[in-house]
């Protein structure tokens, strides 16, 4: 009998490719049904397209005899295909189908890709980009057609192909290559799946030697992209936008607002029913890191929140999760609560930039369900994932990485899924079934225990500059990105209260209030708002010197202690390799956040661990 | 009336380019004796090839008439030609003409270029390669015959053409790229320059699976190759080996030693009367932050002073003049005076890499005249410079840097000429007599002047990691290329004295006694010799702290005063521009030095400056 640990993993958990000549989603939501139950015996399927919502639907299931179930997926033209992919899961992972009616929370769940058109894919950990190489489009038809198919799987319904950082020819995706990016656009439409291309805010000046978004002719040019562009792939879901943010060219170069430049855009781009998506990752990237009064989490607030309101309707405001840039631990942007007339968008990172970068183990599903609670009142519209997809094999450089890329989808369609729910599914899904408690257990505590080895406390930026990896503690403390920990003799970290930078401020005050006391500030945020002395002592007792030095001593141990749970699995062949060798420098990883962190604050601080353990000189 | 003030450097100083054509050294001679004699009516030349030395030459004048001064410069084939310029040059910038035999101290003077075939250059800070580009040669013929006259002019006579760290294709450079190679070499030849090729220890891996220089088949690999190599170009003149250092392979993969490798080398050129060059830069470079005992500077002298006498007599140990790797102030490396048996080349690095990149002035002339005078009682049998030329239209990048490679081959000619000597000769040649004392002072204190504000007491390595340019007192502390200060909240430095990792007993008894005490040893390399605490009073009566803070406040000042002295300067104005915007980054970068160095000492040591100045949190 047919098992499905047969397959690797859900990403290719259907064992044959999808044929191209496949048309619709609806066409595709066949061939998986019939696929399924040719291997499964005893299902049937029914496929009801109807008037609901486009993306939502319902499964019914009736008895038909002793040997047949009947499922029923009734729902839109993209909805039927999702309900069937949730269908299959459900019955493979034996959960219990879903129950009434099922329909996205988010309009906009988006897969943001870094890839540069040279091939390379920025922050990118998993080889190099999948449809882009020597400057042009290279991909395997079949490769794509199944990325098409993971995306629809998960729920994620727009693939931003272009790296923000819109390098040349990138801009050629709209000019002299859009035919080009019209076919690739055809291979993902049967999948549900809409094209979203990064464009440069400059892009005019080329023709026009202006980009001011004011201009009646830099209007014009706009309109007649979006004319062309959208002839060419009339479901382009829109523009994302990278404006006066690290070197990037904005509207503030014409002495525009960025509400300017962007309802300009967006002008230009509603006739098709496009969106504008507008990034808020904007900061002074030229900061002296001799002045202490500029304080670069309070940049995009203070940008955006007079802009509150200007912004037209249909625009998006992308937001990154927390105030820096994906760190491994941070608060909440305030900028969510701050925009309650602009249409926000949730920024997450996939691809662990700074979590690991593939080899040491992160599994977001905890810290994404903690963003989703703290939002719970805000009104997202939309919600981007930056990629951490590529060609190796297995797709996500860490086999146990595509966890991420799965909950990203459930988690955007819908923010109330649970952490561990997702967790378990994905384990199921990937054949790892048997190991289910102890995987669940492993990868729940991932991102904990690598926020304890490395970040003490939310610092943040304790990373080798450039690359992002590996300990540096003061790697970031004299360059212009605004990144300090202003460590010394007697303390570290940055006052954000009043009677600091007063970024707290920023919050709606049930939050300023709790963060604005270290005594109720919680432990993963402290350094993040506070500056300490060393012997501060926190609420369990010890001194924030003795925290320090124990979370990266015990983080190490935990590592060990993964590292040993690991061996006891039943990896599937072609993953064991890769997930022990990664582990194994995720150990030695460990060891070294331990020792440099421990050695720096040592040096600085001159106090001795209390329990004695080796901190060396 | 002509005057040679109008050419624009030295580098150009004779106004009509070299043609091609000209076959040898003799040639060459008589072509820029007749041009001078053109320009400057009143000269007449003879040039009499004789048996003196082939380098050597003799100058002598005899008065023809009230207006006819006849020169006559005797000498060997090359000798005639290095003797035209030096004439030529006497007499443009108003010095005595050479009295005597005149030869060169050594017979290998060799430029060391890190080009490599897509154009790079490894630290070249004057643009792509002047002869790679795209993984191939790619050059004007003009500006090769400019390079040949520009380099006989000085007296180079041995330019090496591709990086040390030989990569793919560079291998090609003997292989299916021979006859380019030799066809480069062909051009360079009627200027007395012959070229010197690196080699890949490895590269008989690719036929043979092996590189050990015992296997008898990979002795004939290299006989062959050599055979080829020198039947193609019959005046090369050698291989230059950068083995077992910074990840290139060596003869310790098979369990041999420096000498079996560099012997079996020396043991195929040598019926060609080729030289095996062998890089004495090796250490271990995946040394453990953690690990006190191994120390970085003892490495080259524990590695060769056991092999001494065991190198075949032909091969030269090239050995960089300090003991790390071309900081701005190190000592002189005690391998120099360990090396009794074995011909040992002096390595000076001419391109900026840890000492202002071309953008900061650092005039070499004072640096190396203090080598040469300390290397005075070790017998050198070769130097070479890493080269500072790009394809910038000025050669060098800073139009002053031009002095360093002047000043290069002065010294490799006599190391006994005075640093101030030579550049007050190059400024008269550059075309800026009438500011020869302004400049003279300005270049002849630039070096100590960045020392001051950079590098505190020759504690070494404060860059920034991978580019080397910009403060960054920790960047290299965690990591691992054996690069440490240890500094803590007590003190700075690494005790090498007898103490500590006992370097200093390298050294001849009179050195080391003279560097084991902190009362005795230089300022400039006080910190790299010991440990202490920043308290501890140095022989002027100030304390390590203070002394740190002066130095980099002065230093900054020093670089205003240097900035108000460039403004006072007839420059050329192809010059102006760049030296002013220069000099601005320069006085951007003090500022940022000073300011870096001072915190980070300050946040360390919580010692405030004594005459109050501000130091940045």
């Amino acid at each position: 009998m047919y098992t499905w640990k047969d397959y690797k993993t859900w990403l290719t958990s259907l064992d044959q490719p999808v044929p191209t000549g496949l048309e619709s989603p609806e066409q595709v939501a066949a061939f998986e049904a019939a696929l399924f139950c040719k291997k499964q015996t005893g299902y049937a399927f029914r496929l009801v397209s109807d008037a609901e919502p486009e993306e939502g639907y319902r499964v019914s299931k009736e008895q038909k005899g002793e040997n047949l179930t009947e499922i029923t997926v009734r729902g839109g033209r993209r909805g039927i295909l999702y309900g069937t992919y949730a269908t299959i899961f459900a019955l493979v992972s034996g959960v219990k189908l879903p129950e009434g009616l099922q329909k996205p929370a988010f309009a906009l769940r988006m897969l943001d890709s870094w890839d540069n058109m040279d091939g390379s894919v920025e922050r990118g950990y998993a080889g190099r980009s999948l449809w882009f190489e020597g400057g042009r489009f290279c991909y395997e038809t079949e490769r794509i057609l199944q990325l098409g198919r993971m995306l629809s799987s998960v729920g994620i319904n727009v693939l931003c192909i272009n790296n923000v950082n819109v390098q040349p020819p990138a801009g050629e995706l709209i000019g002299s290559a859009l035919f080009k990016t019209a076919a690739f656009a055809a291979l993902l439409r049967p999948f549900g799946i809409r094209l979203m291309l990064s464009v440069d805010f400059a892009a005019p000046v080329r023709d026009l030697h202006t980009a001011d978004p004011l201009d009646r002719n830099v209007r014009l040019w706009w309109k007649a992209c979006a004319e062309r562009v959208w002839q060419a792939i009339p479901d382009l879901a829109g523009f994302l936008v990278k404006a006066d943010s690290e070197f990037r060219p904005g509207p503030s170069s014409y002495g525009r607002t960025h509400a300017q430049g962007a309802n300009m855009l967006q002008e230009a781009v509603a006739p098709y029913g496009g969106t504008i998506v507008w990034r808020a990752f904007v900061y002074d990237c030229k900061q002296d890191w001799r002045d202490t009064r500029t304080d670069r989490p309070c940049a995009a607030y203070n940008l955006y929140r007079p802009l509150d309101g200007l912004f037209s309707d249909d625009v998006i405001l992308q937001v990154k999760y927390g105030p820096y840039d994906f760190q491994a631990q941070e608060p909440i942007s305030p900028l969510f609560w701050g925009l309650e007339k602009t249409r926000p968008g949730l920024e997450l990172q996939i691809t662990q930039e700074y979590t690991g970068q593939q080899i040491d183990l992160f599994a977001m599903p905890p810290l994404w369900e903690h963003i989703f609670s703290k939002l719970r009142g805000v009104h997202l519209s939309a919600v981007a994932g930056v990629s951490n997809l590529g060609r190796d094999a297995n797709w996500t450089g860490h086999p146990f990485a595509a966890l991420n890329l799965f909950a990203f989808g459930q988690f955007a369609w819908n923010p109330e899924a649970g952490a561990e729910e997702i967790t378990r599914r994905w384990i199921s899904l990937s054949g790892y079934g048997d190991d289910e408690e102890m995987l669940t257990d492993l990868l729940l505590h991932s991102g904990q225990i690598y926020q304890q080895y490395t970040d003490p406390l939310g610092l943040c930026w304790m990373v080798r500059p450039g690359i992002h990896y590996g300990p540096d503690p003061w790697g970031y403390e004299f360059q212009a990105w605004g990144t300090y920990n202003r460590a010394d003799r007697e303390g570290v970290g940055i006052d954000r209260t009043n009677a600091g930078t007063g970024f707290i401020n920023q919050y709606p005050p049930q939050l300023a209030s709790k963060y604005a006391h270290p005594a109720t500030c919680p432990d993963q945020n402290l350094l993040f708002f506070h500056r300490l002395p060393y012997n501060y002592v926190m609420r369990d007792g010890r001194t924030l010197i003795q925290r320090i030095y124990d979370d990266h001593f015990e983080g190490y141990e935990k590592v060990k202690q993964m590292q040993e749970m690991l061996d006891k699995l039943h990896l599937a062949p072609e993953d064991a390799d890769i997930v022990r060798n990664r582990m194994d420098m995720q150990v030695s990883n460990a060891r070294e956040w331990r020792d440099v962190v421990n050695t720096f604050f040592h040096r600085l601080s001159g106090i001795e661990d209390e329990r004695g353990r080796r901190i060396y000189p």
